[in-house]
């Protein structure tokens, strides 16, 4: 802690580390003032939209090169030297430089690196005459926890700051070695454990499709650069649903994958073995379709266990004979729907969103939905794992923070307490209750004869990722709807139905009956006028969640595209091509 | 603790409990006592093998029904209605019986349960025209870790007898579910963390090849029934080698997969909570050829994950492509063979028998063989290994055994101590060491090529599963050798190769040099004229261990079939029919 008087040593570190981030954006690149948003964001400035924002800025090659192509056509014609790497990696350089002045959502550029990367790959292509790996030139992004040779890994915390990282993570080793390039890394909330992604190094991402909302976190960053098409495709991390939120809150689409698909070394604060004992996160990417994700998947999976110590050899393609066979009677697709965990009530918005996704997929023969109780292992699930989660009692965490005497950011400052460490005894109990709850949760994917010989009944659950919208900024409530699904290991996606209509304001009653639990109460606040202008989920997107039985992640990428094609061809939304 | 002159209490519990044992033993079914081999065990009397002792008490029919078949054979006559289940089952419980009564290695016979479930399979086929499941009839029996309904999970520990299981594992509910006929529960080690099957309930079981030496463990039961047949295949568990060297000290087969593959839930003691924060041991199966066991695993396999909460969805065939190509430059499997771990020299007979598979496999075309480094992350697994299945003191196991009073067994007696849990950060410090090893180690099987891209080099390492051939009783040594696959969740298999034979008494001149650790002091007195009379070793089964990388199971069934056959068919062995 600082005397009185002087200033804490966080102050100057974060000063000088966003000088040198705002030094590492060409003078060229620089957007006039003029043209960013008002700060603080005010109810009176509206939702200030700069999705598109970015285009003013940029060349027609440069436009058309960054919103024109999928992963799978960008490779194509970058292989097929219709474009160069070096193009195409200065292009989304741009973009993402234009996009970050707007929101704040790179915490290290590495545009110069990434345009020398794409060179050597040009160069490769134009000696070999093949290019140098399957995703030759793609350019992506990744969450600020991963480390990167000469880089920081500073996950906004000063303390972490000019201490760049001296190996690569696996991860970023494998994409390297696809061909891929990396053009950022993004932002993060402090301690990685809250959802909007604040911090006192590099400050605030803000939503770009409305500023008075949530960008979410902990991949925030991720989240609104894909969004923005300031990248092809990123690399988030994801324990509370850390992928699945931004990627909800900022309008794409999230692929939380089952542990050991792919490599999660190599990140922040060094080894995983506290995650080892209690609950181990997932790294997996955030896009802007199913197929995008798909595209990058398919070449991590297979060649996932030579690269991360804590993944297995996986193809991507067992699960496809799901296109033929659902685990219907007649083969059809079974997917159950579910509401409420029992621990919050549904917004109306959401419930009737649900209601929509369900009508429109029963609409299909070869879709059967059904109505699914709350199971609960379910309700009990999110104690549990809240418990597991903090069994560490945050003390590095938190000693990394005291160290240069930084504060807690807002959502934090009420929710963060450094604690003692659990005996291994109570890690023990908790994952034996665990243990219970995922042998009870396994009845709901599955039926018994009369014999006791078991079948698979259900292929997938749909159910929402929050019980209410997109909220204003500080307002993200109960995360039990994403995280169970981490206790759980079952894989889990977003995926955006539409926008937040007028029609949407006036969807229900308030919610009768008492709260369920004290974030119930909570959550009812988000719709209560007297709290909030229901007015601010105005155009903010509407998601629901995927979620498949555990490492059944390639049933989750079919699912999802699935359910993208029948839900958005319907609603006549861009994006979400069809896929089966 | 008993007062003075007053009996420990599980004394009389160990009488009333093999008293039971006995009864549940037909009369008809019990050899004379002329016909049991002579206790204890003295040079003078030599190995006493009673492999085939049990045939001079069956029928000609019984022991063509246990004698002839292959698991798939025996399903398919059992399918074809040329045998009956009930049939079958009688012949495996009077073999068995009899081999309990030679060797001592059944907890729980459940014969008249399997006459019984054998009756009512019967019954089923003739009703429906088909058999229950893919496994209808199969006799096979279960590690005493297994809960099964109305029967004690005792494992051997008086404190635990007399209060029967009121679930089934679901491990036992799947082999159910598939048609398979439990006949018998196998004795284990007090504590399960000794290498001779001996506890204060049930006694020592003992080797049926050769009784001077041990029957190996944790699942010596298991091992001892399967090699004198008296069940077609049964199932284990192994942390630290528990199936693998059981199948080693009966001259069989064992496979101990990656954790994951087979349901481990609903065993002794409750949830596995501290295994899921330290070590997680697994359940495979001990067999009699690698295709009994192929036969098992592909029906469990696949439908693992609807039964055990810990477990994933996978087929049992994706691997099969390695029948057509290995890792090798013309597509050839690349077999590496490891030595010592440098923890342990190996003795002679053991090198020898490595040169022999070596230059075997290396004659045949399809096959290229190379010698490995020890990787220093090998040898330094054996450690963290040891310290991680330490975390929690043994404190539960302690005050079980001391509740009745019980003594340490012998193997015990100078090596367990009651302990204190480790702390949490103890754990994630050690969780942290192992997944550094676990990335070193994956270099192991990879290569880069200049510009970082990685690919398999190798597929399979043969190594031995201990530095020392099967030893005298309370002789078994070293376990890293088998321990530390575990650690790295690397599946691993035994595979016998031929007997100890006269000639390999002098493969050899003493182990010159300083002794690597203790471990190599205790492992050179098994070679010591002047402490062991290595004329014990003649007859005894030689083994190999074969190890692949993490989850590809089937890739070890696969190159186990392999090797058997080109191993076996040269030495003219029987058993170890071709595969590939």
């Amino acid at each position: 802690m600082s005397p009185a008087g002087q200033e804490a040593p966080w102050k100057d570190i974060a000063r000088r580390k966003q000088a040198d981030r705002a030094s590492r954006i060409p003078s060229q690149w620089q957007i006039p003032s003029s043209a960013l948003p008002k700060d603080p964001p005010q109810a009176k400035d509206g939702p200030q939209n700069v999705l598109d924002a970015p285009r003013q800025f940029l060349s027609k090659a440069e436009i058309s090169i960054t919103e024109s192509d999928s992963v799978t056509s960008l490779l194509a014609a970058i292989a097929a030297r219709t474009i160069s790497a070096k193009e195409v990696a200065q292009a989304f350089s741009h973009r993402a430089a234009i996009a970050h002045q707007l929101t704040n959502c790179i915490t290290e550029p590495l545009f110069d690196q990434a345009v020398q990367r794409a060179q050597e790959l040009d160069k490769y292509l134009e000696d070999n005459g093949k290019p140098f790996g399957p995703l030759h030139g793609l350019p992506v992004s990744v969450k600020d926890t991963f480390n990167i040779v000469g880089v920081d890994t500073s996950i906004g915390l000063a303390s972490l700051c000019y201490k760049p990282a001296k190996a690569n993570a696996p991860l970023v080793d494998l994409l390297l070695s696809l061909g891929c390039v990396i053009i950022a890394k993004t932002n993060i909330p402090q301690t990685l454990a809250s959802l909007d992604s604040i911090n006192n190094v590099f400050g605030r991402t803000m939503n770009p499709i409305n500023r008075l909302t949530t960008a979410g976190g902990s991949s925030g960053g991720e989240g609104v650069l894909v969004a923005m098409r300031g990248s092809m495709i990123g690399i988030g991390t994801d324990i509370g649903g850390s992928i699945r939120i931004p990627a909800m809150c900022n309008g794409i689409y999230g692929f939380k994958p089952s542990n050991g698909r792919l490599p999660y070394g190599g990140q922040a604060l060094g080894g995983n073995g506290v995650s080892r004992t209690s609950i181990q996160a997932v790294a997996g990417p955030i896009g802007r379709s199913v197929q995008d994700m798909d595209a990058l998947l398919k070449e991590i999976m297979p060649r996932a266990n030579f690269w991360g110590e804590d993944c297995f050899p996986t193809s991507w393609s067992s699960y496809r004979q799901l296109k033929a066979k659902g685990s219907g009677e007649a083969g059809e697709l079974v997917i159950g729907i579910l509401r409420s965990d029992g621990n919050c009530a549904l917004l109306p918005p959401i419930s009737k969103l649900l209601d929509e996704v369900s009508s429109t997929l029963q609409s299909r023969p070869n879709i059967k939905v059904v109505e699914l109780a709350t199971p609960k292992a379910w309700t009990k699930s999110q104690s549990v794992m809240s418990k597991l989660m903090g069994v560490d009692g945050g003390a590095v965490m938190a000693d990394l923070i005291e160290s240069t005497g930084e504060p807690l950011v807002p959502w934090m400052s009420t929710r963060f307490r450094k604690g003692k460490p659990q005996p291994l005894s109570r890690v023990a109990e908790l994952q034996a209750q665990r243990e219970i709850l995922e042998r009870e949760m396994l009845r709901i994917w599955t039926q018994d004869d009369a014999q006791g010989r078991r079948t698979q009944k259900l292929d997938a659950i749909i159910c929402p990722l929050a019980p209410h919208p997109v909220p204003p900024i500080e307002g993200y409530n109960a995360v039990g709807m994403t995280s169970s699904w981490v206790l759980f290991d079952y894989p889990a996606g977003t995926l955006p139905v539409r926008s937040f209509k007028e029609t949407d304001l006036e969807s229900g009653k308030p919610l009768g009956g008492k709260a369920l639990s004290s974030w119930d109460e909570k959550n009812r606040e988000l719709w209560d006028e007297s709290k909030v202008d229901r007015r601010v989920y105005l155009g903010t997107p509407l998601s629901v969640q995927v979620v498949v039985p555990r490492l059944q992640d390639e049933k989750l990428i079919e699912v999802m595209g699935w359910v993208d094609e029948v839900v958005n061809s319907k609603q006549g939304r861009e994006g979400g091509k069809a896929r089966l």
